[in-house]
């Protein structure tokens, strides 16, 4: 019962003021001043996930929910026991952020799902759509909280985090959500690798790569691995403005040659086709040091490096400590580079990769291979042994601003790749 | 009634051991924790003033002081109208600094004083020691305010600063100290140009360049002018970690090619043998913002540049702007400036340089000419028209810190071009 590609973008496409409508739904409710707020494990995540819920229940989907909260919408397969076929994203964002950023990969599996139902698809295995509880890091400055959680994964040193808004932990906020926190303790999983046949997220893209491409849909290569050094410390001396150059060991001249440093690896990284990225989110001298006369002795930076292969990764982690090594020997500093923590890279399936950038074929809509330097929890299913690839959609502005300007017609591009895979599928899996 | 060499060299080594106890008393009395702490208008700079004070009256000198509470003590000339002679320097410290920034400049000229009173010589006009209130800037973040106020230039404003641990004015601290703060608002001046036929003030080098040159005594080629930008905003975009390099407007690796850059014109500045000094005391992202994964959009550092000449200060200020203007390019930046001010260049009178070269020469002790970056209030006489020089004493570790470490022979070979200097003038003008 194979469909037509044009079958396949009609249903997706006869959904565009639905769709529009239930975006409309979202932002209206979690919109906090100019911009959107859903807060992890707080009213503006749990508007949305009941937004979500009741919309999924209307369509005739399944809902439920784990012990961490996080909201499943299935569409039942033949075989409720196979393996099943997975698609999703998280409900929550950033303080102050956009409303694409998380929601629009959970929405494009409804509108999926919808589509399955109007070509009266009856899918040999369980089609499950799933918004993800705390995806966002800022909140309690712990990763990939829920879908760890539905893993069994969480540290469980991270129900003790507290929100850095409300000074509450991570424990009391999810119990206040309905979540059971001893078994999150207990490492219990709702989701396990055997049990998920593929998962694919749909995310908007957070730089304007596809922009400048002059396409609607990319295809994601990975989700990249990462070292972090919180808060690396430079120490030189503090000194008069009288003290000659060369005598100075100025904190601020050597943290700025290694940022100058780590920008030119990354340059050449670009330019010999290696994609990375280094973000220093924090890098200053200490405020109660600070005078206009005074040559600062010391700065705090914090580093996150990303890549997309271990090998890179240990490669750029010995290049920045050659360079600290350089610097510190010319200027006179010492860098101590303190707490590190560290995520593994997450490839993206290769047939998955294969089979999307096929259905995109068939379905004539351009798309590009793309490594995209931000963290999703599709990196979580990838590590538990679950083939995985994302679909990233067009989007103007960034993310984590309430500027995100993605083009729901670009969203509907993406909807119908989704669409397509999970058509084949169920088709592949019940011919 | 020519001295020797030998006759000044004998008078003032005698006194060694009444130095290292003055030296010893100014500290016993002033110690804070590890450091020597003489605040501004306060306890500590007034116990200095009331030792210093009591004993140059045991020695004959007049005391008096003006309405800013400066303290000048005079060895009397014949013609105590004519231009004086003067040298001095101040006697307050920063927190938790040491013992001899300021103080060597002021048991100088009592020392050089003693030495005259020993060889018999009646000056032909007063000779005056001055010991200068609030030169540090640290605690009222207002420049050379002792100084000024002799000469009646402080600027109005200024009495309404507030020093940075008491949150109390100046107006305040100096009516405690027993200035009248009518007449320093009035602009009255205990100073002026014509009074005074020049003036050389001792102070410790704080830099290790004399000890580098193995030599005990520099004379200085002059107070640097400067010019400052108190709050450089560097202004970027905030964005995801997602965002590839080529989009990025990132504010900390833009304010850290600005930092590399200036540490590059100093160097090549350097090498070209053109004396400046650039000092970023400040330097920092905004704590509200700071995030792991979130590329800065602002930076903000303090700017402080300062050089020998015009004409330099002029061009350094010229290739400031160049290079903002070409990173702001490069980057996708805005440096705004902001608030600006800025010092004079206060040049050594050359024929008193000239005069103090000699005097060493004739002494057998190696010197050499040194551009010391520092502010002094030398600064001050020199902008006022009066004929000043300085005179550097070898120290090891910088000032503004316990550790200032002069040795005593070097003091007194300070202490000896001095009073050569001062025993030369008054013969000459008696004779």
């Amino acid at each position: 019962m194979i469909r037509t590609t044009s079958d396949i973008r009609n249903a997706v496409l006869r959904q565009k003021q639905d769709v529009a409508a239930l975006f409309d739904a979202l932002s209206a409710g979690s919109r906090v001043g100019d911009g959107i707020t859903r807060d992890c494990y707080g009213p503006g995540e749990e508007f949305a996930h009941q937004l979500i819920a009741a919309h999924a229940a209307a369509m005739g989907l399944e809902t439920r929910r784990d012990h961490a909260a996080n909201l499943f919408m299935t569409l039942a397969g033949r075989n409720r026991t196979a393996p099943c076929l997975m698609t999703g994203s998280h409900l929550d964002s950033v303080a102050n952020g956009g409303n694409f950023d998380g929601a629009a990969g959970v929405i494009a599996g409804l509108v999926a799902s919808n589509s399955l139902q109007h070509l009266g698809l009856e899918p040999h295995c369980d089609i499950t759509t799933v918004a993800i509880r705390a995806e966002e890091s800022v909140w309690f400055q712990v990763s990939y909280i829920g879908s760890r959680s539905a893993f069994g994964v969480l540290p469980t040193g991270a129900l003790e985090a507290r929100r850095v808004d409300t000074g509450r932990s991570l424990a009391d906020h999810m119990a206040e959500c309905g979540a059971s926190v001893e078994a999150v303790r207990r490492g219990d999983a709702s989701l396990n690798a055997k049990s998920i046949k593929a998962f694919v997220e749909l995310h908007i893209e957070q730089s304007p790569q596809l922009i400048e491409a002059g396409l609607p849909v990319a295809i994601g290569t990975g989700v990249p691995g990462n070292f972090r050094y919180p808060a690396v410390k430079v120490l030189g001396e503090y000194a008069h403005v009288g003290l000659a150059r060369r005598f100075r060991r100025d904190a601020v001249v050597a943290a700025s040659e290694l940022a100058l440093g780590l920008d030119d690896i990354w340059r050449l990284s670009d330019t010999a086709g290696r994609p990375m990225a280094f973000t220093i989110g924090r890098f200053h001298t200490d405020p109660r040091e600070h005078a206009l006369t005074k040559v600062a002795g010391e700065l705090t930076l914090s580093l996150d490096v990303r890549a997309y292969s271990a090998a890179h990764l240990a490669e750029l982690e010995s290049q920045l400590f050659d360079l600290a090594k350089a610097i510190a020997s010319k200027r006179g500093v010492r860098f101590v580079f303190g707490e590190r923590a560290s995520a593994e890279v997450a490839p993206s399936d290769p047939q998955l990769v294969g089979k999307l950038t096929e259905c995109a074929g068939a379905l004539g809509i351009a798309t590009m291979p793309l490594a995209s330097p931000a963290s999703h929890d599709t990196a979580t299913f990838t590590v538990a042994g679950v083939p995985s690839a994302m679909l990233f959609v067009r989007n103007a502005n960034g993310s984590h601003n309430p500027g995100e300007a993605m083009e729901i017609d670009d969203f509907l591009d993406g909807a119908c790749v989704l669409t397509a895979w999970l058509v084949g599928e169920a088709a592949r899996a019940s011919s």
